[in-house]
């Protein structure tokens, strides 16, 4: 049944971000660092970092200045920052980003909610502030959000995915992230998307981001990668959501793809354990549970072998 | 890709049973009891109910007598209870069960933790367990423990898991039960040990219960599916796992399966808001949150709902 399965798989860590932007208290500038940095250690090799934003609208990225500058130019990672508009194209390269996210929805209502816009003004702005951000030599990367079901309007029309992908794809676009932000898709859906997609934007130049609202984010990655598909979002911890999405709960764990993946023989060149242990960490300083299953199994495990050695410790001290 | 996805699977709830027998404090008689009519009436048309267990070692499964004899003869549902010896099996018969499960595990360690036995006394034992039960006209299931993976032995040996599926059948057991006790398989190991198992076990006698531990539940099914699996163990929201397993979270969700199932066509008989329904008086009745995505997602939704409808009435007040 799988026949087409890759060696290798591309992950971007979305969680600095996306995961970020959601806790509900400003999380200090030096936890978003430290967060960074052990995610690298543990070898994650794509990190979303920051969204050049009016801190007005989103607070809780108020120090993108300052993540980006910091976070620029790490050695062998690929950190990248979302852009809604040519403020945030001026603040990215003022930082050194060298690779952008431009992002939008699928459907009117959420396009309209989440940016306020319609999708055709939204398409104008980006036909400047995509070629804006090539001229600079930036890679600019296109998230589309709401690309399988919108909070709203319900089913997405593939046919309106269709339109904005290649829309996007004209005005040079590298990437096309295409995310089920509620997190409703199926493995049938995502075949369906697929095959509209993929003979408009080349396979390798199509990555997904899946929620694990229903518990079916992996069963529809086994699809993509069977359609030959490498290029995924996570979120450590499950950590995010989209506070525009009602219902919607997190991202699909960047700690249950490095599970399967690595159990299946496909490399993502992380250390699982290691990347662990920064759930471990996050959990701590953010002070509430992550929604992550596979965090909960682990920290399940290291309680009750620490219970295990205290026991012994005080058994052989009898 | 899939090809061969049926149209009808037959889902059986555990959570009364599995579920309810993992909760820290005794869950009384009375909302058992409401919580097998409610999912009787959300069109669930399997149940695993109850275990007939000495009450000095699972003191929350002490009513077994009650809830067997309420329940064991339901028009159009097929309730199940699990007997793990011949006082279990007397038990059962007094309630009047015409469906048993006996249980065991494939490794050995678990096994010895959850039965006591090692595995050769255990199929030693069930040689006079089944065919007492099936001389008393009883259906028997035979659910089988850890056959991917142990929390005391790492990955099981997939002979293992052949050599008493094998035995089990000559016993003259009807269905077997194939058990991720813990969450570790991934879809390419499924594939394995199906790809071993089904030539020495007729696929319509074949039921899989899969953990959503580290995300994996929902793959593992499509693989099963494809392979022409249609009979799947779930717990309404999660409720449930493994005492002896360490690390373990709870049973796949109900509603995710039947999300995903009525999404892609294929039919489960169950009505999903009147299950999620279910699943919300089982969250009051047991005061804390359980763990399934789609539970909570609903709940996130109905929240919503309720706000925006208390604001509009505010409104119209003014």
């Amino acid at each position: 049944m799988f026949e087409n399965l890759p060696k290798r798989v591309h992950i971007r860590e979305v969680g600095p971000r996306d995961g970020l932007q959601n806790e509900s208290v400003f999380v200090p500038t030096e936890v978003k660092k430290e967060f960074i940095q052990r995610l690298a250690a543990a070898g994650v090799s794509a990190i979303e970092i920051t969204s050049f934003v009016n801190p007005k609208w989103i607070p809780a990225l108020a120090d993108c200045a300052e993540i980006g500058s910091r976070f620029s130019d790490m050695p062998g990672i690929a950190t990248n920052a979302l852009v809604p508009n040519m403020k945030g194209l001026e603040g990215a390269e003022q930082a050194g980003m060298k690779d952008i996210s431009v992002f939008m929805s699928a459907t009117e209502a959420h396009n309209k909610s989440n940016i306020n816009k319609s999708i055709d003004e939204t398409l104008r702005q980006f036909e400047t502030l995509v070629p804006a951000a090539k001229a600079r030599g930036m890679q600019v990367r296109a998230g589309l959000s709401t690309a399988f079901g919108c909070p709203y309007e319900g089913e997405t029309d593939v046919r309106q995915v269709v339109r904005i992908v290649r829309a996007l794809r004209g005005m040079g676009v590298d990437e096309m992230g295409i995310a089920d932000t509620i997190g409703v898709a199926d493995p049938l859906q995502v075949q369906r998307v697929l095959e509209q997609v993929l003979p408009i934007c080349p396979v390798q130049e199509v990555s997904l981001h899946f929620h694990d609202t229903q518990g079916t984010a992996l069963a529809n990655i086994m699809v993509a990668m069977e359609m030959g598909i490498t290029h995924f979002d996570s979120s450590l911890g499950g950590l995010g959501g989209c506070p525009y999405a009602p219902g919607a709960s997190g991202n699909v764990p960047t700690e249950h793809l490095v599970y399967a993946f690595e159990r299946m023989g496909i490399e993502t060149g992380i250390d699982l354990e290691k990347l662990l242990e920064v759930g471990v960490y996050m959990q701590q300083v953010l002070g509430h549970p992550l929604p992550s299953n596979g965090l909960k199994a682990y920290l399940g495990r290291k309680q009750r072998a620490a219970t295990t050695a205290v026991k012994a410790a005080a058994a052989a001290a009898i």
